[in-house]
């Protein structure tokens, strides 16, 4: 089958043929439909110095995908093959404090399929039964190739109370773009979102923020303040991972508040935690993933009864092979997902 | 002032001229520009059991209203002459252990305005300070009259978990139905309502109900079951207060899942809790009143955003002295809330 | 080997002969150290309504006990022979949507050893891995095989918060009576215990409750908002499964308090629902089994670090052949606890 | 009467006479029996950065007291001269968006009694009624005195799950030593404590502590790791405010974890918010005052059920006139809590 391959401990990525993995007894066979390139895959590409800590090449990477299950493993129950599936990437030991408490998604031992082993961006990928979450009717291909990332962003939204509540969004990436709907979505209101690159304002604005800010020109903290009654948004979401987004996360949110961090900072920030967050009494929840499967739950909930229009964020679709094309127009800023094909 | 006045211990009410309430020095004249009327009243009507135990006449009543603040007490702090304002007419001791813990909606030494004390069927009302809630830009006058009864609805439908969950409403009178709306902009879905009045379910299509079931033909506990995938809704909410409607909403919660209790029943009801609470591991919630003023807060949130559509259901208006036209639309069925303009 | 066994569709028990069971690739065999008798042997024993409807003899029941690891199955991890361990007998699909929500306690599916196949009343008990409950170091058999009840207690007790909170414990059966040392534990307090058993209202003293209540001559209710600030005990536990347990828990509950239902009515329960639930803005749960494993983590944390002092609850220790007599002192109300020994 | 009075804005503290205050309508005079020095007293006598930018002097400081009722203002209600009391010293507005939301500890416009307005180191002080606790049988004056520091403790342990935890004390203060004393009465365990002072340390042991560290010598991180089952302690608790403590502190709770901040670090800190909160998922609280009178609440029934056994904290009793003995004694690390008598 072609894959898009990491080849070797250096910069780039490969499209090349490597063999059908093979699948155990509990593991299910997928035959990719959709597959979607995250920021992570970016990351990988480059060989950042997280990349070369992390991966081991070669390496079929990729962690957002659906498909059709071609192949069932012997002691599977529960799914047939042909049904639509997508999957959560993050392979759970079962046997942790946190896998027996209902907190699979932070496993002590968790192992990322993409990253960690043999990922979706080829013919088939290889998932545990475990993994496999089923669509069923009335999500389509498109939404099933970006639910990893919408789980990313439900997870955020929906770590604390948000219907009637203020909220603010700080950085438009993908993830944040979706946070927006999702939040409009669940009763969310006013939405703020702040983003430095236009274009992504402009998507901001198509996902249904009430207010959208640049942070090179808007006060955000003090806009915040201006125009909710709690001094400051009931819930300050970051997905930049820029220390000056996360400073303007804790300064935005009320006495009170709620900061839910998915953005993830290179390097150590510093932060005024007495003014931020002591005398404010603030909640701040860091967000790892999604949690399983109870964010799959509400995703699907909210896809299938059609209260989120993602559309305006698929505005790429290439064939798997010119994965290096949707790279660069990810890295120019102009595409928000790039939907491959294999 | 005019007002509608239950004269004496006997059915029926009045309009008449009563004296313009003084105010206290920490109280608040509100001149009334729009009240409604609630069930609650049609029973002080019709003197039935309960008001007999509670209501002493004269009174003048009603509870659901907005106005402009036309005086203001001495030691009043914080509001200003001419603000549209609405209230909580749940007047709270301050004192006891509820009031003391952020639980003043049920104050062990409550008294009710419109109840047991005079109400808002007027053109003006004495209101304590305490209990005013400044209405600000962006909520109409029409919507301020009915901010008790929706503030019901926001209460029972978030007292739990509702974005990108399942959710049945059980009984489609106002608050049901406007619980419906609230469900929907909240992220909840699908939502089941459940009528037995057919002009009420079609106001319960209006209000954004996916499905739509009479309880005299369908098995609402069967199609919820078969509409969601946890067996079950994810939370029932129950505002007939009637035995079957109560025992339907316990029966078509899921395992784990919520039943929310607003509707009053008239007297003991028999429940199977072995197997449909015990077994379950469900959780039910008593709702009473509106959360002071957390569920305010969050009502205005949805309403300043225009996240909630509720005009199908002021489905008349009235001159205040027209009242018992309103209450015999409301007997007959045929409308949802009547507003009335002193 | 020998076993304690349901030999046929009557009442009765019988100490036979039966094969070692046969173990799975992800089971578990364990010989058994102590077992433990639970209320539910002694329905099975009777041949009650509910036995007849669920049980299917020839059968080994029993449910609680602890035992050490004699043989794994080809494809578990993480354990090893000779281990002391115990088991929550809940056996949980892993796939409907309770179990994939955290809350596989109330798994769709479920079957539970001792009742829907064979239990612990034996030489030797096969456990599928995934329900096993390592003890560690620090937990002695004695509290090892009493697990099952105490984690009943538990999930009732920490079902909502209880340090610094008045807790009432409506039936001192050997659930209820664990259940005021786990309050007390917890940081409860006053601690009121109602039993109408004068030998169980002495353990009951001896368990740490702060006040013991007779329900033929005091009235609990009454008691509970005299003791208490806010018109009631915070928490309400009902253990006895009796209509007038039922009714004085809701009843001795201050507004906005919890009630928590383990106890199990054989028959449909009248309630005033208006008065003592809905008015009162009162939280219900249902409980069920404990939750897996996060109730087994916070008995686990309990008894290693000796916060519960359960000695007096031992009373009675027997070889399993001699079963019979165990049930016998159960029923004459003059045993809490009978362990057994294989 | 006499005071301590900061006289003027430079270093030291004055015994002196001063007025007694005089009492507006809804206020209460307090004759103090026993009052006691915090911290925040420290840093007044010094004239620190923080005391140049907040304090207006003359001010008669102290915010630690209990004492009895010696005249009513005229419009309170609920209280009687001579009832033994102590007071939450925020006075909050009751207007502000947090005050209605049952939220009043974090007030925005909130002053405090001995830092904004005249506190508790006289023979007399002046506390609005809406601030007073009464004491009610049961609690000693010596328990009196300390109740805002021990509500700090309690508001920090109770603002997340601790029954059958593991906790960590970062810091052992008295507020530390009293959030030991207090994790263990609510069913924490195992409990570790930190600190770098040997007397402490033994006080830590005093109050219960399973495990004292010394962070001079230990690496308590690791340790909690070693003697935890979910990679780290529950909850850690930091009550030192200094960089290196609080760093400690998000290192040794466990994946899925709480973090509760009390301490104030007096400049900004860096964090490794990636490692340490978002890929660990934790939950990070900060902790401001007590809840307002939730945490009252709480701490009454563990002080009333004599679940707590703080009188090792009790090291001095001086008259208030010797003020700055006990202040030596505190600078010296000497003392617990320092009992003043006027």
């Amino acid at each position: 089958m072609h894959a898009i391959v990491k080849p070797s401990a250096a910069p780039g990525a490969a499209y090349q043929e490597v063999p059908v993995p093979e699948i155990g007894l509990r593991d299910v066979l997928v035959k990719v439909h959709t597959a979607s390139i995250c920021g992570t895959d970016l990351h990988i590409c480059d060989w950042d110095a997280w990349s070369q800590s992390r991966i081991h090449p070669p390496l079929v990477f990729g962690h957002e995908f659906c498909g059709h299950i071609a192949r069932l493993g012997g002691e599977v129950e529960g799914l047939k093959e042909g049904e639509l599936v997508s999957a959560d990437m993050h392979v759970f030991c079962g046997h942790c404090y946190q896998c027996r408490s209902g907190e699979a998604h932070i496993c002590q031992n968790v192992k990322i399929l993409g990253v960690d082993g043999p990922g979706c961006f080829a013919e088939y990928v290889r998932i545990p039964a475990a993994n496999i979450v089923p669509l069923g009717a009335g999500i389509s291909t498109d939404y099933g190739a970006i639910l990893d990332p919408l789980g990313n962003a439900v997870h955020t939204v929906l770590a604390g109370p948000v219907a009637g509540r203020s909220v603010a969004v700080i950085g438009c990436g993908p993830i944040g773009l979706m946070a927006i709907a999702v939040a409009r979505a669940c009763g969310a209101g006013p939405v703020l979102a702040s983003e430095i690159n236009a274009n992504r304002r402009g998507l901001a604005q198509a996902m249904g923020a009430d207010v959208v800010l640049d942070p090179a020109r808007d006060n955000v903290a003090e806009r915040a303040r201006a125009l909710t009654p709690g001094g400051g948004v009931d819930a300050a979401l970051e997905f930049s991972g820029h220390p000056e987004g996360i400073r303007t996360a804790f300064q935005a949110a009320r006495p009170g508040g709620r900061v839910s961090l998915l953005g993830i900072p290179s390097r150590a920030v510093e932060l005024d935690l007495t003014r931020d967050i002591i005398f404010k009494g603030l909640t701040v929840e860091g967000i790892n993933g999604r949690r399983l499967f109870d964010t799959w739950h509400q995703m699907i909930g909210l896809l299938r009864q059609k209260r989120l229009a993602l559309e305006p964020l698929f505005t790429d679709r290439l064939p798997l092979r010119d994965f290096a094309q949707g790279v660069e127009r990810l890295r120019q800023g102009k595409a928000a997902k790039v939907l491959l094909t294999p």
